[in-house]
């Protein structure tokens, strides 16, 4: 039995889901993450918080120093390290951001002044019940051509009525990667509105458990045949659309109300999301490198890595690997103490590692596909010791080997690689690792808006005097 | 009922498939095959011919015009436009290459002198009854970094015992794409072989009944639920490896008989080539321009192509739509009359089309990723109508609506998208368009040896003598 | 001496050139352009002109079958290959302008009556005196965010004075290539004006030897030194700015006048374009051509060709000229016959190959870069046997020898090489076909605008239809 | 005067140069590689050096600690920041070869006993002597399909004779980049070789004066006019080949003599590698951010860099320089201390910087041609205020106008992104930074095969044992 709840009101394939935890599609993932939350009891993931008197997981430690931080990554390092980088909402992600709002919740309550308090309250309780989270933004994109400003009231999630206790809101709030398997949804819809429209700007967390909120499920990956899906089988974390049929929040819950500068302050916050990018910069390192070695070790098992161009491709994914880990450690020993004692990595290096990494992963896949190659389609349907035949057994036994492993072997390694780039839970990643942070264009139109463009001015301006006077003028020679 | 055969021996999920017409992962196929052989009797496809006294398919047509080639085209056309370019080795490009054995028929007698009594004969007979056919022609790759040469017999098919009537083979063939559907398999080993290793170099045609020979299929990718998977579960031509156990092969289907060069000539011959890669290119052609038209629908359900990107991204799919028509229009136009009265569609732009086609298919694959993106990510796992809860639809066709079409709509063509981008199936088509050439790379410098670099010689000797001698010396002015 | 004239007003390194002919900056193009004009005189290039009596240019014909459109090929196949298709703007294009204005003159008189009959008399006066032309259309790009409609006045080159004779104009045209060697300039300002602003919206011809008009040439790349720059030496086309104060321009050569419908009309008007589309394409393939044979002989030279990657590559250039040349032939065979009796080729395929060749050019440089390497960085300075130690001319001999050619030969074609790929004349060919179109994101958004999408949805259509339906029901079977 | 002595026997454009210092070529280089010099004498570049009572260059510092390691970088950073990262082959590259010797010098005693006595002597004096060096490694590549050993004698530097005071030798080296400036070059021939062949396995070390050495410069593209070429006219390192003609080598010059083992070891040194390679890494993060800024300056005067395509290209071209930095950080905090008590940087990230600056040189030369784009082609020959026409000069200063910035400021701007993207010069670095490390596919064959893959093989490992046990089994909950 599972150690975790869970949502209510999940619908798959047209049906409502009934009991998640002992069913065939969420069953391996409730398996996966109930071991993940057990581990918050070792030192690695969890450390001794002293008001909830329990181990917590790290991910809500306030980082002081650069040691604190590596402690931290420890954790994010041990949680993805035992889902190899494919489980990439889990709920440390969330707990990194709730470790931020808490780090500033004072200046937030220039927004909405109930929200240190609130915000208190809610990280004591996740601490204490260990409550597992995900995250819900983007509003449906019915039509990507209109600005937010001139779409109709139903496009965005909003406030239908409201009482003393709380509001009541519709709406609906694309994607909620891990819904089916968490307790409460961080809730924002931070874009910019005009005077009197309120009733958007609403920054919350709903319990998954909420009337008259349903959870719609894309396909579920997850396969019954753990040897044939290994990955889908135990990591689909599933992607979910979340209806909201007026669905009451109560005020305890509600961090920023009405408060569109709020609400998007709470979202763009550079400092807090540099804590959540660190965990989501160390899962994407973890799941390259995993990449990285089942691409080697199929390149080795037909004796492919003799071609220069398959060890130039192979070499790439180490490139990659190294390139994350280099901008990973530039955050770390880059990070600055700010003016509240804290601890934070750089930014930059983790907002370039991400804009890397959406085209990485598809790079790899590509790599990956290209050095396979027909050796996915020729692949038999199942593994050879099930084949009822044993005169078949045999013969595939010969003509089915490797240069170095057994016809066991190889085709364990091509199945593992066939589910990366050509099942359904593979070719989610790849959509994942492209689009998780918005639109790559716009992202990187962000990147180029925030970023500092000082240093490079002064090297030109540099350059550009040289030109008109002798170099080291200053130099006394 | 299906009204064609298929083969015997199909192993799948470690099973025997003892009826394969009826069985969930051949049915769809096998009809839709079925309706192609009914489409011969028709004048698109199909042209009287004398000696069998029917309709017969045009690949069988000995092409003596332009009129002809472009009559053939239509066939080929209609074939492929009825499959949307989607199943890539129907019959008729081995019927192509079975004709262009029968136009070359003479000169194969110089490596057999039963050659052309024998092609002769099996012609008539798959005319006649409409055999389906496949071909196969990779051994094992166990080891891609030992050449041919110096691998063990067991990797390479072979004789192992002969008598007055034909020949015992054991071996295995990788990949008969098609081969479940099929009649009879055309076999050939065309490596270059030391003397005295006859045993390896046989051209033979096999019927996909013969005691001995199994054939292992990769998963089934077709579906049961056809408004879900259109596609798999209409199109799916299966990838199969063929195991021979000491097969026997009669005499008068054995048109090569261990003479290497002979058999090399025949997979190598150019203007038989040519003829079958104009089948080839024409079935691409079709293939992406269901793409296109497939990824402009997406785009505009959700008014994304209103962004320059977005259209430059369409743009270029239909810029590759139109270079393979141009490469096509130049092998027709180009085409030329040779001395045995053939007209031959000029081999280079067809061999250009095919190299093109191996990048074409992945980057319009990236391009569909890119266009539909997250909407991927949150289609819903079944069609909006079958969910068994009436608020639940209504407020689904409220949240799921596109830009300019109806959320059933909208989820209807992204799920088709999904189909291609995102399922198995559509990743087999990723990795086939890539590799069914062979070794892009390899494949390539083949393309450079064989390339007539004349013309670009000349150009530049023009240039260098110009150097030295002022320019029109022979213009007298 | 040239028997061309050029302009006047000539500025150069910040003097004006007084005699260009004899400039040492402009001497070989007035040579090389001057042969092109006495080729005219060949049946290759011109053709029997009954109203004027003497030879004129094939791009003047007015094509009414598919013949005579390769009769014009000739013509501009024979000139580009004299100039290796280093020579972009030679008047060809803008004859094949002139000549369909002359085609659609009734229909142009619509936004001025005088159109027909002033661009009749201009025609027959450009065939008699062979007059040389160029054209200008683009204002200078001052802030490149700003519409056109929100630039200030003197952004746009625009009437500041009429009288009965004709107007006077100030303003800036960028680029007009060629336009030290040519007679005339074709000018157009082809935005969209509010009511009110005719002053801008004016198409006329101007002389090059008007006062007030001056030519500002970017840097000369031509050299003295034929040996050592064989392309800039004879075919620095030249790029210039032309600014004009108060210029005046002759009713004759104001052929469409204050009408902002009528002078977009005549830039964007799709035949008349697809007929001088025809000549730059056919340019194009000259160049491409050109650039896979020196490369082919960089290659073979130090024996490079051995290698699969380089093969790959190698081949990679000559799939450019073929492809090209494939969209050729079909805008040539898929050409039709308009109500007005011409036989206007295919113009969709000629928009694709100039898409494709804005980014054809720069990967050619790329693969030329790649294949020489290094081979271009030890280069001596100057050719062999011009260094003045008969012992250091043996040295050299025996250590820049190539695989398959000697020190010298090897030495000459690096030089060459290094010329297309390091000096300035290459690096403005490398610019020149990336943006003489235009911004390529906005031609290819233009081209997803005007490209018919219909057979593209109608595939699409019957696939879907294919869902609901089994296939084939037309079909009686 | 220049206080650097520089080469004689220099050979340009066929003639050979008298007195360097003087000559146009090469004046601007000396005065800019003379006050390099002198920085030596600043804190920020030298350390006093207690053995030769001077200052010398940081280079030779034998680092200890991390803070070493970063005192020295900022003498890297100080030189390279003076040239902008403009000068790829400063003294210091070569300095730091020396240094890792010295750290060494007892294990090269294997090789050659005296190779601890000479290297020792050598240093003192380079020290002493502030002598410049550079370094020559690859024989002339006449066939590059013929393996080293098969090559003829006189293709690889080999003795010609010898005595009891040294070697004579001849042959020739390619690239000797920076040749005319230096006292002496490092020359090395690591190749496998067989018995028997000791003529061809020297390490030593020539000075530039020898007689029989003769330097054949490529063209020079230092430039008179400093303002129209700012670049050239100061940064122009220049490349070289090295003849030698019976040159004679002494004794104490000779490090390692006649043993192939050796000079392979002394040139595939790992961790000497890694010191001259953080100099490399540190000069290219210099160049990066030098065109990043030049690239900024571009958009910005034209407000271009409004469009979120160039926002994106932009955002790429800070991403190189932050990968770089991440990986210069990860070099340097990863590092580790040796047996030998020296603080070496972790070699692997300075590897993959390395490689990444293969490509990214010449993506960020692609995008600034894109973002300049036209604005290239319409650039004036010379600057606005040399133009001999006050009325010319005040129509260019309307008609060149910038969004930002006055037309003075733009076309300075544009003047030097061309000189980047579009003079010999600039070319001349998008070859060196793509080529200087070798032939790109084999380096990266390498670095697969240095590559310690253990981590991955082992996470897959962890990966496969899941599959069959539950995971955790090792954590008891």
């Amino acid at each position: 039995m599972s150690i975790i709840n869970g949502a209510e009101n999940i619908w798959l394939d047209g049906k409502r889901v009934p009991n998640p935890a002992e069913h065939e599609a969420f069953k391996g993932t409730f398996q996966t993450i109930s071991k993940l939350i057990q581990l918050i009891d070792h030192d690695e993931v969890g450390f001794d918080d002293v008001s909830v008197q329990r181990k917590v997981h790290k991910a809500f430690l306030i980082p002081k120093s650069l040691e604190d931080l590596r402690s931290q990554r420890q954790a994010y390092d041990t949680w993805a390290g035992h889902t190899f980088g494919m489980m990439s909402r889990l709920s440390d992600y969330a707990y990194s951001l709730i470790t931020g709002y808490i780090i500033d919740r004072e200046k937030f309550n220039a927004y909405d002044s109930t929200f240190s308090e609130k915000i208190t309250a809610y990280f004591e309780e996740v601490k204490r019940e260990r409550r597992l989270i995900t995250t819900a933004i983007s509003d449906p994109q019915i039509d990507r051509s209109k600005p937010i400003t001139e779409r109709p009231e139903h496009a965005l999630l909003h406030v239908v009525e409201e009482n003393g206790a709380g509001i009541y809101v519709s709406g609906a709030k694309m994607i909620a990667t891990g819904a089916p398997y968490v307790d409460d949804i961080l809730i924002n819809t931070p874009y910019p509105h005009e005077e009197g429209q309120k009733k958007y700007a609403n920054f919350f967390i709903i319990s998954t458990r909420s009337p008259g909120l349903r959870i719609i499920c894309r396909k579920s990956h997850a396969e019954k045949d753990k040897e044939l899906y290994p990955i889908a089988s135990q990591f689909d974390e599933m992607d979910a659309v979340v209806l909201f049929d007026r669905v009451f929040i109560p005020n305890e819950r509600i961090f920023i109300r009405g408060n569109a500068a709020g609400v998007t302050a709470a979202h763009r916050h550079q400092q807090l999301n540099a804590l959540a990018h660190y965990q989501t910069v160390v899962r994407l390192a973890k799941k390259l490198t995993f990449i990285a070695g089942v691409t080697t070790a199929i390149a080795k098992s037909i004796a492919a890595d003799s071609f220069l161009h398959v060890q130039q491709k192979l070499g790439e994914l180490y490139m990659q690997v190294d390139t994350i880990n280099g901008l990973l450690k530039a955050a770390e020993v880059e990070g600055t103490v700010h003016s509240n004692g804290v601890y934070y990595p750089n930014a930059v290096p983790l907002q370039v590692a991400r804009n890397l990494g959406t085209s990485y992963y598809r790079r790899a896949m590509s790599i990956l596909k290209d050095i396979g190659a027909g050796g996915f389609t020729q692949l038999p349907s199942t593994a050879i010791d099930r084949f009822e035949e044993e005169k078949l057994q045999s013969l595939m036994t010969q003509y089915y080997a490797g240069a170095t492993v057994s016809a066991m072997q190889k085709t364990k390694l091509f199945r593992l690689g066939w589910e990366l780039i050509g099942s359904e839970i593979g070719s989610r990643h790849d959509l994942y690792e492209r689009f998780y942070t918005g639109d790559p264009l716009r992202i990187q139109g962000l990147f180029f808006e925030q970023f500092d463009k000082t240093p490079y001015e002064e090297r030109l301006q540099g350059f550009l005097q040289k030109i008109q006077n002798p170099i080291y003028e200053g130099v006394n020679i």
